[in-house]
Parts: C-alpha cells; sequence; structure tokens
C-alpha cells in the first residue's frame, strides 16, 4: 500500500481558496479511502492506481475552475504494508516512549 | 504567523527509521510550539525564527548520527493570523459543509 | 500543458542510489516528453495523462527492486501554456534583468 | 555540505509573480553561493546556515510586499560532500551510461 499526501490549489483565486479545497475535500471524502486532513495537507492510503485516479479527479474537477493549479504530492510506498496512516504514528509514539500531539 | 510542515529522515540507516524520527519528534514536543503529526510529516505554528531554530535544533540532532540526511519544508505565512493549526480545517469543513476525517 | 517536477527513490538500498535513479531517468529519457535532469529533480513537461503513465511506468519498474519507496512530485498547470520548460526561466530573467545560472 | 531547493511564492498577488520571483532570486545570485535555477525551483549549495540565512533574506523580502506566502524547501545534506550541484547529474549520467538533458 501507499500513502499519499497532497495539496492542490488554484493560483489564480486570491489568496482565499477554501472553497475550491472543499470540493477536492469532498471527492476524496467520498472516494472511499481512508484519508485524514491535516492543516497542510491530505494524507490517503490505498494502492497505486486508486491513488493516481482520484488525484486525476481532483485535479480535472479543479481544472474546470481555475487556469493555473499548483499540486503538490509525496508518496510512501512499502510492499505488503497496509493500516500505515495509523501505525506510522503509533510507531514513533512508541519510539519516542510518550503521545504527541495529533 | 507561519505553519511549517516538515519531515527529516536518515538516508544511511535503512528503511526503518523511527527510532530516528522519534528523537526529531521529541524535539517537537518540547518546543512549546503547536504542532501535530500526521502520517507523513509534522504541522508547527509558529514565527519565522522559532520555526527556522527547530528545524536546525532537529537537523543538528540528527546530524550526528547520520551522514546523510533528507528534508522537506513546506511553509504558509499568513500576516496576522494565529490558530490557523486548528481554523484551516474548520475553514474547509465549513465550506464543504461536511465533517472531513482529521 | 502541465510541469512537473519528481523525484523518485528507494529506501531501503542505504544512501547510494544513483544506480536507481538512472533506471527511471533512461524511461524519461526515452518517453520523448520535454524534460531537464537538475540535482534534486526532474522537471518534465506535459499533458496530464501523459505525465501521469509516465511516473507510473517509474514507480513500477523501481517497485521490482525495492520494498520501500519515497516519491515526491510538484505540478504547475497553466491552461493554453506551452513551452514552460524554456519560457519560465526566460520570463524570470527578464523581470530581473540580469542572467541567471541554470 | 547541503543541497537546497526552494521556490517562493506569494499567493496574494494573482498568477502571475514572475516579478517577485525575481527579487528573490536577485537575492541568490548575489549571495554568492553555488545556485542553478530550474522551471520549478532555484537549488543552492551550501552550509546549513548559509542556506537558512539566505532564505531568511529572501522570505523577509518577499514579506514586505506580500500578506501571504507560500514556500516549500527540499534539503539533501551528505556529509564531506562538496561540489554534488555537478556531481550528482553526472553520478546518474554514468550509471545510466548516457548524457541527459539539464
Amino acid at each position: 500500500m501507499t500513502l499519499m499526501e497532497f495539496s492542490m490549489i488554484p493560483l489564480d483565486k486570491g489568496a482565499s481558496f477554501s472553497k475550491y479545497v472543499a470540493k477536492v475535500l469532498t471527492l476524496v471524502d467520498e472516494s472511499g479511502l481512508e484519508y485524514r486532513l491535516n492543516p497542510m495537507g491530505t494524507v490517503i492510503e490505498g494502492e497505486w492506481n486508486d491513488l493516481l485516479a482520484l488525484l486525476t479527479m481532483c485535479f480535472r474537477t479543479l481544472q474546470k475552475e481555475s487556469d493555473r493549479i499548483s499540486l503538490q504530492a509525496k508518496f510512501d510506498y512499502r510492499k505488503g504494508v497496509s493500516g500505515a496512516i495509523e501505525s506510522k504514528i503509533r510507531s514513533v509514539e512508541a519510539s519516542a516512549e510518550r503521545s504527541l500531539n495529533k
């Protein structure tokens, strides 16, 4: 399985674009994939093809409204590992021997 | 105030480096700055100088143990805005008119 | 057209992975898409579907040899703009009124 | 030595911000540090403190003109290695046994 964190914003809509981010996040929420929103992006767990299909759907949706889009994506693939969206944080907390803010 | 998301890993310790991430996160946890850990990085809110001082402390600590370090950092500065670590997510949820997974 | 910058490395092969990067770059070089290698990544210009198809081919190739892969990708889409791989730099040089190191 | 790639843009100036990027690049060009501009960012080689001092100077300059700034930075530290801004590309070309577009 792969973890993907991404953020996608229009660059031609001024500095307040939460309306556009909301449309993208609605697609993520309806995808059925496991995800977590954070203040700087959204982390999703899935198979490569499913992640890229969702990314494409988000891009096509935003493309209808914006002529310039900035997108950052970061992937962490681990063979044979699933549930990493939860276990990565637990693993760091175990190593740190403390509870961390999530 | 500025939001900074970062992840810092050693590249010379194999594919299991949560022990090193834990040392870095301990520094973040003890910094007193507002932060949130997610499966792909850590988001911290603070003034520019405080964020860079913390990043430097994390780098110097990891540098003692590793000869090759990969670091990614992303910043979102907004003049006059504080509490964005919470309010960015609420703002997107309000626009999406739904609760999202955090 | 879209510009995509990406870097893809195995995390389970130690700190010297230029052999694996070379395999990925060979696929990019043979893709027929316009690209430029820099010390931190590779910038490619193309249509969204072509860029994601190439990214998938690179990922599948590396996946045969590595159990943990880290990938970062950054996209800049501009409607109706082509040749940005050259023109973006020229545009900044014109604004700066100086020649910059490329 | 460390390689840093960064890109810094104002989010409140519309989709054409090469004027602002030019100001930042002028600071980089005058810093005396080795750098290369690419279509998606700027790669600079230097010591950690020099890189962060330059990044801070760029941020402070842009902050005078913009109320919302997006910054991405990526670092690759290798103990005892200098000249990586040139040697990383040569190393990949040697492994790929071909000349690549730079």
